[in-house]
């Protein structure tokens, strides 16, 4: 194979290695069935399975590999910029920029105009202006739920987690995917009854 | 929402939440790191961003979305019929009864017309007669090779692995993806020399 083919390959194949690490970034939620935290690699293979299973779903019509696309890498920031829980007001300060300075050296691993493409896909997903991005960041916000609440509601009661706070986080799904909304309201009306979300 | 609508999507979740018990089928493979062994979600994960990310390695033209969606379910029949190592002769005689047992029950769990349609997407995998079927196939033969190699071997030692073992397994990428066969030749050649496989 030629020099340029063989650079090309190896910065990929080093991209690759280096996602591997994502299986080693624990999040706060537990898996269904509440024997550990699940890892962001596990996280982004559910939420790209969810994707394609659940697409008509969305309220705007969306790319299906685009969106998978996103959702795969989404979380690729947190191997430099480690996970923030999404109800961790002080780290939610300076997420941004953490994240930001964590997309630069790690897409740019990738060949130039590929590492740039995918820089782009993480931007839209942080923006969610487009279809793809709304819909995506609707299944960001509706999966932990599912899981949370088959495991007991564990890592909400865990945190303290108010019926407000998750709510205003579910609200962003009403316009997206009205149809995982409702669900979202109905297993948040009955984790506040079980007392495993605060009701304030 | 009504009661049709409403049965579809518990369906759907239903499948969806079955899924998070791949994330406690480990594999043989261990991390990069070393640091543990990688579970089906994880692999499957790697292998959806190869595919997008290598797709132009393929020998013949792949539709992308489609192989995507391939990888991230081909593994699901281990939640009824557990992971069987490649190199494991016995186990691999009983493989295909126990699979298509597993794939009728967990893809039954679907809506009827998304059930059947990704049992076939299974079935096609299997088969490995389609040009997304072949790449999805070689990249399932390429990661562990990859992951291994870093992780110096480890498990290939463990199980006393031979060069003529794992040649047979990559003879298969030759014609699917020959840039990738080539990098897999060149690293099953250097962990021979390197006592991580045996001369045989």
């Amino acid at each position: 194979m030629d020099a340029d083919k063989k650079e090309r390959l190896q910065k990929q194949l080093d991209f690759i290695l280096e996602l591997d690490k994502v299986k080693s970034i624990y999040r706060q939620t537990y898996l269904a069935d509440g024997s550990r935290k699940e890892n962001d690699s596990e996280h982004s293979f559910h939420l790209a399975v969810m994707c394609f299973l659940l697409s008509d779903y969305a309220a705007e019509a969306v790319d299906v590999a685009h969106t998978m696309e996103m959702l795969l890498l989404h979380d690729v920031v947190e191997i430099d910029a480690g996970d923030t829980y999404a109800y961790d007001v002080e780290a939610n300060r300076t997420k941004a920029v953490r994240e930001e300075e964590a997309a630069k050296r790690i897409y740019g691993l990738l060949p130039g105009e590929q590492g740039r493409r995918y820089y782009e896909l993480w931007r839209e997903f942080e923006e969610r202006r487009t279809p793809e991005a709304k819909f995506a960041n609707a299944l960001d916000r509706v999966q932990p739920v599912l899981l949370t609440d088959r495991a007991g509601g564990r890592s909400w009661r865990e945190h303290g987690v108010r019926r407000s706070q998750i709510m205003k986080r579910a609200e962003y799904i009403k316009d997206s995917t009205p149809l995982l909304y409702e669900h979202v309201v109905a297993l948040i009306a009955k984790n506040v009854e079980k007392g495993n979300l605060l009701d304030a």
